[in-house]
C-alpha cells in the first residue's frame, strides 16, 4: 500500500479529465487505489470535478463519494446543481446520505433533497429531524419486517422474490410487528433456515425485543449494544412503532468522530473538518476566530508581568524563567485535563466528582510540582550561581505545577455541569490561568528577596 | 441515563462486598447500569475487586469485563491469579480476549495463556503473534468453513446440528475451503435459504472471493471494507489458507482507539490510558518522563532570551510581550500540525507533498500573522503609545506566526518520512521552534530600535 511519491496511478485520469475526454474515465478510475480517490478529488478544481461528478452515472459517482469523509462528500455536492446532487445523493447508502446532508447548510441541503425522488426525500428528512448523535439520526430505515400473522414460508418465499433489492441490506434479523406497526418481535435470519414453513411468526419469533427511542443519545445506545450482544438495534419511536435499525458500526464510527472533532478543538480547529482545498479566505477566517479569543487570553495573563514590571528590571534574569515556569505548567495542566476528558467518556468519573478529583490530581501536582521545581531550581542555580533565584523559580514552578495539574483535573468536570463541552475550552482556560498564576507566583516570590537576586 | 450525583445504584452491591456477603451479589450486579460497571471496578480496592470476580462464576466476571476498557481490564486481570485469570480471560470473545492480552506485559500474558485451556491459548496465541493493528491480530477466528464438495443440504444439517454453538458467532457468510484448508469461495448466509439442497458447494459459490493477508495494515482492511461492501472480511495466511475474518465493527474500533491515542500523546499523556485508580507513582512517573523532556525543551528556548537580557533590560516593557508572541504562535502552529494530521489520517496528503503544504500554509500564515500581528500592534500602542514599540512586537508576531503555521504544517510530513509517529513530537518539537523564533524575532527587532523603545 506504501507508494512512492513519484508514482502517480491517477496521472491517466488527470490526462483525460484536462481534455474533457469521457472515454475511458471509468477504466481510469478503477485503476486507482480506493485510497487515493480522496486525494484526487480533493485536488481537482471545482469546474474539473462537476464535469466528472456530471459525466459518471449518478451509481458510480455516488461510488467516489463513498470512499472520502461526509464533510469532503458535502463540500463536493454543494459545488454541484441540486438536481445533480441529488441524482448522486439518492445512490449513496442511506445513512451516509443522512450523514452527508447534515454537513451541509439547511438551505443548501433543502434544495437537493427537493430534486430527490419524494419517498428517498421523505425518509431522509425524517432522520434529519433526529438530533446528530441520536439513533433516529445514526439509524437505516433499510430494514425487514413482517406481520405478526405471517408464516415462515411466506417470509422465506417473499425474502426469495425481493432477493436483489435486499442485497444491499444488512440482513441480519427481521422484525415483526402488529397491525398497528409496532415492534413485536425479531427472528435471527438464519433461525429462517430452522423453522417449519408453516410456522407463524408469532409462534416462533424472540419477544418483546430490546430496542431503543429514537431520540436515544450515542452512549444510551453504545449501553445497549454492550450489554445485549446484539448485530442490530431496532429503533422505534415513542408508541412503539419500528422506524429503523442502528448498526455497530454506524455507533463505532459516531463516536470515532466525536473522538476526532475533540481532537481537532484541543488543536484549535473549530467548527469541523478543514481541508487545504478549502479556500484560503475560509480557512484563515476560522482559524482566526479561535486565535482571537485566544490573543484575549493571553492580553489578560500577560498583564500579570506588567504589574511587576520593577521587579523584573531589577533581576532580569527572571525574564529566562517566566515562560518556563508559565509553559511547563501549562503541559502538565493538559495531562490532568486529558484524563479528566477520557474518564468522563469512558464513564469512569462523574461530573459531580469534583472533590475526587481535586484530591487525586493535588497528590500528583506536589510530587511532580515538587520534582521538577526541584529540577529547574537546579538548572537555575548551575547557571547564575544564586541559590535565592534558584529557590523562587523552584518553589514557583512547584506551586504552579500544583495548582496547574488541580486545576486542569477539575476544568472539565465545572465545564460539563455548565453543559460547556469540555474539549472546546479547557485547553485554551486552563492555559490562562497557569500563565497568570505562573507569572504571579515567580514575580511575587522574586519581589519579597529582591536585592538578594538582582545579579 | 442522566443520573444525580446522590444516585447510587450501586449501594447495594458495595454492601455485600464490603460485608463479604455471596448472596444476592448477582441480582446486585444486575440492578446496575451496564454504564456504571467501569466506574465501579475502578473504584473497588484491589482486594474487594478480586473477591467479587473469583466469587463469580467466570461467564458472569467476563460479562463486567466486557462493558469496560481493554487498559482497564488487563489491570484488573494481573492482580488476579493466573489462573482465575485465564478462566474469565476464556469467556471473553476471542477478539476481546486477544486485546487484553495485548495490553499485559509479554510474561504476564503467558502465564495466563498457560492456565487456558490448550485449544484456547493456541488459538490467542496465533493472533498475538501478529502486530497490532494488522489483520491477524484484529480477526475473530470463529468462522464458519465447509469443503467446497459438500452440498447445500449438508450445510444447512450441520447449521442446525451445531445451533447453540454458533449462535454467539457473527454468522453473515460460510467459507469455502478446498482440500488444502485454502479459501476458495463464499457464500452469504441468506443465500442458503434459496439454494436447491442438492447442489454442491464449488457450484453455487462465489468463487475468487476478497480477502486480506495476516500482515494488513488497519489502513489497507479499512480500503478493502471501503471498496467491497463486505459485513465481514475473510483473512488468509500467504498459502491464501484460511484463518479467521475480520469484522467492520473491529476495524472502527481500531481506528478510534488510535485517535483516542493521538489525542492522548497531542496532552502529554504518553504510554497508554492513565486512570486515577492506577498508583500514583505509576501516574505520576509517565507523565514526568514526558515533562521531563518537555522541559529541557523549553530550556533550549529561554535561553535565547539570556542571550538579549541586556536588550530586555533596556526596554522591561518588551517581557510583557515575550509570552504573548510565543504562545500565540504556537496555538497557530498547532493548528497547521492538526490539519496535516487529519490529511494524513485521511489520505488527502501523502508525505512527499512538503512543497505544496509549505505554500498553503505559508500563505494562510501570512494572512493570520499580518492581521494578528496588527491587532496586537494596537494592543502595544495603546498601552505604551510607542510607535517603535508597537512595531517591533507586531512584526515580531507576524513573522512568528508565518514560521509556526509554516513549520507546523510540515512538521507531520518531515516525521512520517523519518518513520517517527507524527502525532506523538509534533506539538513539543513545533513549540520549541516558536519559542526560539518568538524570542529571537521580538529582541533581536527591539536591539536594532533599542533606544527608542526605552520608555
Amino acid at each position: 500500500m506504501s507508494q512512492k511519491p513519484d508514482e502517480r496511478p491517477w496521472d491517466d485520469l488527470i490526462e483525460l479529465i484536462d481534455a474533457k475526454q469521457p472515454e475511458g474515465i471509468i477504466a481510469a478510475i478503477d485503476a486507482i487505489p480506493e485510497r487515493e480517490i480522496a486525494l484526487i478529488l480533493s485536488r481537482l478544481d471545482d469546474e474539473d470535478r462537476n464535469w466528472l461528478l456530471t459525466l459518471l452515472d449518478p451509481s458510480d459517482a455516488a461510488g467516489l463519494l463513498e470512499d472520502i469523509s461526509d464533510e469532503q462528500a458535502a463540500h463536493i455536492l454543494s459545488e454541484l446543481s441540486p438536481d445533480d446532487a441529488g441524482r448522486i445523493l439518492d445512490e449513496l447508502p442511506q445513512d451516509q446520505a443522512v450523514d452527508v446532508l447534515s454537513e451541509l447548510d439547511e438551505a443548501d441541503a433543502e434544495d437537493i433533497l427537493q430534486s430527490m425522488p419524494p419517498e428517498s426525500a421523505d425518509s431522509a428528512r425524517e432522520l434529519l429531524n433526529y438530533p446528530k448523535d441520536t439513533a433516529g439520526h445514526l439509524m437505516i430505515t433499510e430494514v425487514l419486517y413482517y406481520r405478526d400473522s405471517l408464516s415462515i414460508g411466506d417470509v422465506n418465499q417473499d425474502l426469495q422474490k425481493k432477493q436483489d433489492l435486499y442485497r444491499s441490506y444488512h440482513i441480519q434479523y427481521i422484525y415483526v410487528i402488529d397491525a398497528n406497526h409496532c415492534l413485536v418481535g425479531v427472528m435471527r435470519i438464519h433461525d429462517l433456515l430452522f423453522s417449519s414453513k408453516s410456522s407463524l411468526l408469532r409462534d416462533v419469533m424472540i419477544g418483546n425485543p430490546i430496542s431503543v427511542n429514537g431520540n436515544a443519545t450515542l452512549d444510551e445506545i453504545s449501553d445497549a449494544f454492550a450489554q445485549h450482544s446484539l448485530l442490530a438495534l431496532p429503533v422505534v419511536d415513542d408508541a412503539g412503532i419500528l422506524l429503523g435499525i442502528v448498526l455497530p458500526v454506524a455507533v463505532e464510527e459516531a463516536k470515532r468522530k466525536r473522538t476526532v472533532k475533540h481532537f481537532l478543538w484541543l488543536s484549535g480547529i473549530v467548527g469541523g473538518e478543514e481541508f487545504r482545498s478549502m479556500p484560503l479566505y475560509k480557512r484563515s477566517g476560522r482559524r482566526l476566530s479561535w486565535l482571537t479569543l485566544n490573543i484575549a487570553l493571553n492580553i489578560i495573563a500577560a498583564s500579570v508581568i506588567a504589574l511587576y514590571q520593577e521587579t523584573l528590571a531589577a533581576a532580569i534574569a527572571l525574564a529566562v524563567f517566566l515562560p518556563m515556569v508559565s509553559d511547563m505548567s501549562g503541559c502538565s495542566g493538559n495531562q490532568a485535563v486529558a484524563v479528566s476528558l477520557r474518564e468522563l467518556a469512558l464513564g469512569l468519573l462523574r461530573p459531580g466528582e469534583i472533590l475526587r478529583v481535586a484530591y487525586k490530581e493535588s497528590t500528583l501536582g506536589l510530587i511532580n510540582g515538587v520534582l521538577l521545581g526541584i529540577l529547574l531550581g537546579i538548572v537555575a542555580y548551575l547557571w547564575k550561581g544564586n541559590i535565592f533565584l534558584s529557590l523562587v523559580i523552584g518553589v514557583a514552578l512547584a506551586g504552579n505545577t500544583l495548582v496547574a495539574v488541580t486545576v486542569g483535573g477539575m476544568l472539565p468536570l465545572l465545564l460539563k455541569r455548565l453543559k460547556i463541552d469540555p474539549a472546546l475550552v479547557s485547553s485554551p482556560l486552563l492555559t490562562t490561568v497557569t500563565d497568570m498564576c505562573g507569572f504571579f507566583l515567580v514575580l511575587s516570590l522574586a519581589s519579597t528577596v529582591l536585592p538578594r537576586i538582582s545579579v
